[in-house]
């Protein structure tokens, strides 16, 4: 028996936004597993604002998605049909599985995910590539000390919401930035942020004055552009800047915006280091283990905002991931409702 | 008696390249030390690009120079009348006295120079705080160990020409970046540098390539601009930016160019560090010993570039100095001379 895949396949790379036709999305015949592989259902895929800098060619952490390629994603699903041993039918597995209904899995960065721990959005937010992210980048790079000051850019996003709570966990004054007072709202209400600052409304410089009188000791930047030269403007002796992401470049079609007053690093004696949460492979479980606690305790909470959907509604859930549209982990459920 | 002291006074902060008229210079009557300070007669300044930086309005890593202030340079000189326990008529001297020919000092900053070590202009450049300031941005902040490639930009002036020597010392690969053929050769030639390369002549990406072709796992940058973009296009992974200077960017009267490709940090999980040298005034005898040692063993060369004028001539060398005019370091000795 012969099932049918849907696929989204990258067809042209962007210049600035994407676009619903730089995507193909088309119904083909699923792949059959070889031996030592096994045949994946894909239910929840992983929407992160990452995918736009995979869509470009050139030199970057991970190889472009070529021309004709099945888009990059990470993604939850169920194993149907297995020929590898240390996969069985029924396993509810994490992937970097792709935009796709049927993925065939060889095992390579596959692992085994417990719904009995916490539904499957939350394995590819709060315990899953976003938990992480957080997990290493502030504790790793940005080695917060308690008492210090920790700014977070994209703070109601799905890394950053993780990042200022492990913050605020670990003893330091937790800042946000976020786009729009209801953000902000949930940042300091639901999730015991100290203060949010909405770059929309207000003068970002002023506010991280009154915000973080004593200068920013840490600052996990997920946005770069004017976010982040406000914050240099504003570090601590010895600040350390932890580069996890620049979503406001992203869809540049020009000329990219380096932070123009990188100087301040010089005058703060503070550094910026750039992360890669793959690198921190051998230390996933205890990081999900962690996480997994501070969940159970209470102390962190979770969000995903979880768009019903197919396919063919990737591009879409796509572009709502740079309008901002999202609060916490943006997933896209492949159950066919809308 | 009344000595005459000759002063340059800041008199507008300049925009864009400083002129002479940015500069005040008048005879006035030098100060009379009082119990606890002494008077020194200023043999030698130090020319430097960071005094751009000092004439600026503004949050920096030193207070600005106020307009009627005499101008901030580091010098040296002979103590000719002293009321301090610590420092006696005859003593050979450094601290920063400003630009003019008498100083009053009450010590603060101010040390013994030992003139039979090595000559007074070499007590500003390689044992001095240019020296210094190779030391501990390429050993403490760039950590380079042997084998690795350590490119420094700005590398024929007086702080690269010791920052690329001393990771040659260590067993690294030193590649310079400088102005013109003739500073290239000098560095290969004289200073043992792997490779220069002459920013002027030659597509610089392509030659970091040629020249670095296991990609950059140090770079120690004096100039900022195109050049650090350049580099961070071939950072080595787990590479180290040492932010010490940007003198391309000093003298720019518009916006200010930050390093558009930044997130290449995040690509090669590098870090983009500054770092100023008064940071280590208490480590600073050790490598003084250091660095003298090397210079004796000839391992270490230093050169000076020593104009001879009076107080006047300040504006004028401070200008040859952002022409790229001098190789090694820039030092105005006061001695009438021209």
């Amino acid at each position: 028996m012969t099932i049918s895949n849907t696929v989204c396949r990258l067809a042209a790379r962007p210049i600035g936004l994407p676009t619903p036709s730089n995507f193909e999305v088309i119904d083909e015949p699923a792949g059959h597993p070889a031996e030592g592989e096994f045949l994946v259902r894909v239910e929840y895929l992983s929407v992160d604002p990452a995918m736009r800098t995979w869509m470009n060619a050139g030199r970057s952490y991970v190889p472009p998605v070529e021309i004709g390629e099945v888009m990059r994603a990470g993604g939850i699903g169920r194993v149907i049909d297995s020929r590898h041993p240390d996969f069985a039918a029924g396993d509810e597995v994490y992937g970097m599985f792709g935009v796709q209904r049927y993925a065939v899995s060889d095992g390579s960065g596959v692992t085994a995910v417990d719904t009995t721990v916490a539904p499957a959005p939350v394995h590819l937010g709060a315990l899953g590539i976003s938990g992480l992210t957080a997990y290493f980048g502030l504790l790793d790079i940005g080695r917060p000390r308690p008492g210090q000051t920790v700014v977070v850019s994209a703070a109601a996003g799905s890394v950053g919401s993780i990042a200022g709570q492990i913050a605020r966990i670990n003893g330091c004054r937790a800042v946000g930035i976020a786009g729009g007072e209801d953000k902000c709202r949930w940042l300091v209400d639901e999730l015991g942020f100290d203060a949010a600052i909405d770059y929309h409304a207000s003068n970002l410089r002023a506010q991280l004055k009154t915000h973080a009188p004593n200068g920013i000791d840490v600052f996990f930047d997920n946005v770069g552009g004017a976010v982040l030269e406000a914050v240099l403007s504003r570090l601590a002796r010895g600040a350390r800047v932890v580069i996890c992401g620049a979503i406001s470049q992203y869809n540049a079609a020009g000329e990219l915006r380096g932070p123009a007053n990188y100087m301040q690093l010089l005058v703060a004696r503070a550094s910026m280091t750039g992360f890669v949460v793959f690198d921190y492979a051998d230390r996933y479980a205890e990081a999900v283990a962690q996480l997994a606690n501070w969940l159970r305790g209470g102390e962190l909470r979770s969000r995903e905002q979880v768009v019903h959907g197919d396919v063919g509604d990737f591009p879409d859930v796509l572009l709502a991931l740079f309008r901002g549209d999202n609060t916490g982990k943006l997933v896209l459920a492949l159950d066919g409702r809308s």
